[in-house]
């Protein structure tokens, strides 16, 4: 009877690791589980916005805590699973496999994005509410959970890579001409003119990202006629450079997006060959 | 007598139905009548923008008033003519047909962009203004009009289908940039410095919206040392990355136009197959 | 005697015909006299931002009038010129070519450009500031004179041709988006919260292209959460479809620039086949 | 012996001149070195920024004035060291050939970037800090040195011939809108309104440079109905054109990358044709 038991028990066992490890699944897409997962991180992350909220207080207070404890658990639950189940692998499989497993990184990433906060709610130990708004930005480590699940996020890493010394080259650009945007403005606005905006080339920096990005803000801008030319050539000559390495990037991640789709189709196509 | 006037009244229907039903047109282009209903259209944008301008006052608005009474009349009959001619189309006839014709999303889209307020300006009902205003946004409605006549916004579905999940990636990724940001520096602003502008993150992520889009109002910036350093490595990594989604978009809308026009200048050199 | 003069006189204009004329010009680039009006205009247009600085006065307000007043006499000088050598193309022989040569769009513009302030310098009517300053404007019309030898300029109209209903449907595209973002932040800032930037649709239009530009000057921005939220989603959604228009005029003005320099640069190639 | 020593001194000239000579080095890649040089490079920067940061006050200043010296120190150990081995390179022997390499522009240059601040720091003349602040801005003459260093920097120079005239050509047009968009805003807002902002061309410039680069400070913006429509309707045409300049360049930029890239890679399958 135990035999039956533990029978059941690893028929279980490996129905739950074909459901919830996504390169053991046989179907495209999702499985629900995880579809479950990505959902509660998105809606902990919600929780994570509106806790930091102060206007949200009384009730509505008290029912964010309570659905942050009940993420809290779930993701307990979800990990006791996993290190369960991950005895399929056969990578992890005896003692000295499970310590393997605890050990990966994104093993340690799961445990960090939800133990020391759950600890702290439930022993309350004696200490500033700062020491649990560290706890929350381990929160962020959630993030990775997203990043095993839905492939689009490996496509980041890849993208990088793709670009690389391409990237890097437009990023050293794009500093040196903020850098040197930023001397000349200290130059005519700062030391000519006194101004405080300007007073210093770390604070010109400021000026200079805000004004190669585009953002402008209006904190800081010239107000001299000589700055007021230098920072509009500046402008001018500078936009497209110091937008090249976010582009570079963003072609190289749409790139790598539409061959992967490409070959996605060229499979189906290869698969039903007769059809269409 | 009767079965002449009958033979008039159908002979009137088709060729009605001929001037405003685009799709049994014979020729190219916007017809008279339809071309006529989309001027109106933008029109009554117009009438609608410059109605909700309080400084307008007296005559000016009285003639606003009457200029929309009108607006709102014409496109009453255009839809009776509508509903009358719509017995051309076979789907369409018998009292079976014109119910579902009366049902279609289409149909009903332009009923509501016109009945509700006409009904309103008749009987002036007792109610506050702010139920008018409502019935005002119904006006959005005629978008629809535009949409079934003027191709180019047929194209604006098929551009968001083909981008599909490229659309959806980049979004996703834009999303999640953006939430990261906002926890950064809701921690080094808002947490860190006690900044009222960054003092949650729903606050946070306002501003990582304004500066990520490069929008940057101006209402919300870091101003300690750390936080502007966080915002301009945040800024110069990724507003090529939340420019992303859009620029996919626009592309997709571009390159279907671009191929749409090709397809049609190969079918007029199909047709004329001496010319050059 | 009378017989030689004019025949010099024949001479002399045939020569500045082949030197002012580009269409008569053997050799590629720009004649030295050509070179020198497209100066004189650039030149014209610094003395036409300066003349409009308050705070120039004294002795360089003074030389800026003399300067001003040179150009405008070289600018008659060069007219007369022109119109004496237009005998050279057979067009505009004889008094009815002349008319004709006179009442061409570009003579007529050439005439705008400095005859009326001319005029009104020499005779110093009475009349206020006012009346000067739109005699002014007219100097915008010496665009028309680098347009006329600069080929880049020609480009532009090519340009806007090639881009043809690929930039109209964007453009209206991006007008209705910048219409319903407006419509939509009227309805929650403006009627929702009373909101003075936002009190009526013109208003909140202003701040929809001020924000789908992401110019965001920082004069209007949404503060409550609804409008932040409609804001943020407008932004995400928005930049890349009203940058969509200018985007595909400058990819239509730079494919038609590469275009122009590959044919060259095979004419070259053509003309030296031996060479390389 | 001196001849011995004779050549362990010219055996030790060529070890440094192949560590320190980029074009006589064997292996791909910054020599250690060099690697060292371009480090320093960054890190005087780093000096110089914080340097001018009027809030580090104390023993940090200190610190930021012996670091300084010890690079300037470095520098000029460096700048012998490579006179000496400059030998190496037949071009430069004997006395003639010294005073070649010395007068070259990449070696004055290195000159300019440590000596004038040397020589004001160890004697000290009497003359206020502003003579010292100039000798300070002949630091960025640092980045020739890395510009000899850094492949990436050669490219720019290549780049920016590669986009030639194209670049030109849409500068100048980006000029001529940003110069009609400015006179179109002076008449209306500042001619028609008496707005300070806008109270003369050149302020009107700043105006249209800030805005249709996209920056938008939000220090100068239209507020009349007329002043909005027309920067609107400038705003939405325009953003692409003034745009292009730089988008031409950076798309030059990076196909000079990538077209190098390739070649190094098809050079790197050349010399191993059996791998792979």
């Amino acid at each position: 009877m135990v035999a039956h038991q533990v029978a059941v028990q690893i028929g279980l066992r490996r129905r739950l690791y074909q459901e919830m490890e996504p390169s053991a699944r046989a179907q495209q897409g999702l499985s629900r589980a995880n579809t479950f997962i990505v959902l509660l991180v998105l809606l902990s992350f919600a929780l994570f916005a509106l806790e930091t909220e102060p206007t949200i207080q009384g009730p509505a207070r008290q029912w964010l805590s309570i659905l942050n404890l009940i993420v809290l658990i779930v993701f307990a639950v979800e990990y006791v699973v996993r290190f369960w189940i991950a005895g399929e692998d056969p990578r992890y499989r005896g003692a000295a496999g499970r310590v393997r497993y605890f050990l990966s990184p994104f093993v340690l990433t799961d445990l960090a994005a939800f133990l020391p906060e759950l600890l702290w709610l439930l022993f309350q130990p004696a200490g500033d509410d700062s020491m649990l708004m560290f706890l929350r930005v381990l929160r962020l480590a959630r993030l990775a959970k997203i990043a095993r699940f839905v492939p689009a996020f490996k496509v980041l890493g890849v993208a990088l890579m793709r670009a690389g010394s391409q990237l890097l080259t437009a990023l050293a650009m794009a500093l040196a001409l903020v850098f040197v945007a930023a001397v000349l403005l200290y130059f005519i606005e700062g030391v000519g003119e006194g101004r405080e905006e300007f007073a210093s080339i770390p604070r010109s920096v400021w000026w200079a990202v805000s004004t190669l990005t585009t953002v402008g803000y209006g904190d800081v801008y010239p107000v001299t006629v000589g700055g007021r030319i230098a920072a509009g050539i500046v402008a001018i000559a500078g936009i497209g450079v110091v937008a090249l390495p976010a582009g570079i990037f963003a072609s190289a991640f749409a790139d790598e997006l539409r061959e992967r789709e490409q070959t996605k189709r060229k499979q189906k196509t290869a698969v039903q060959p007769s059809s269409d």
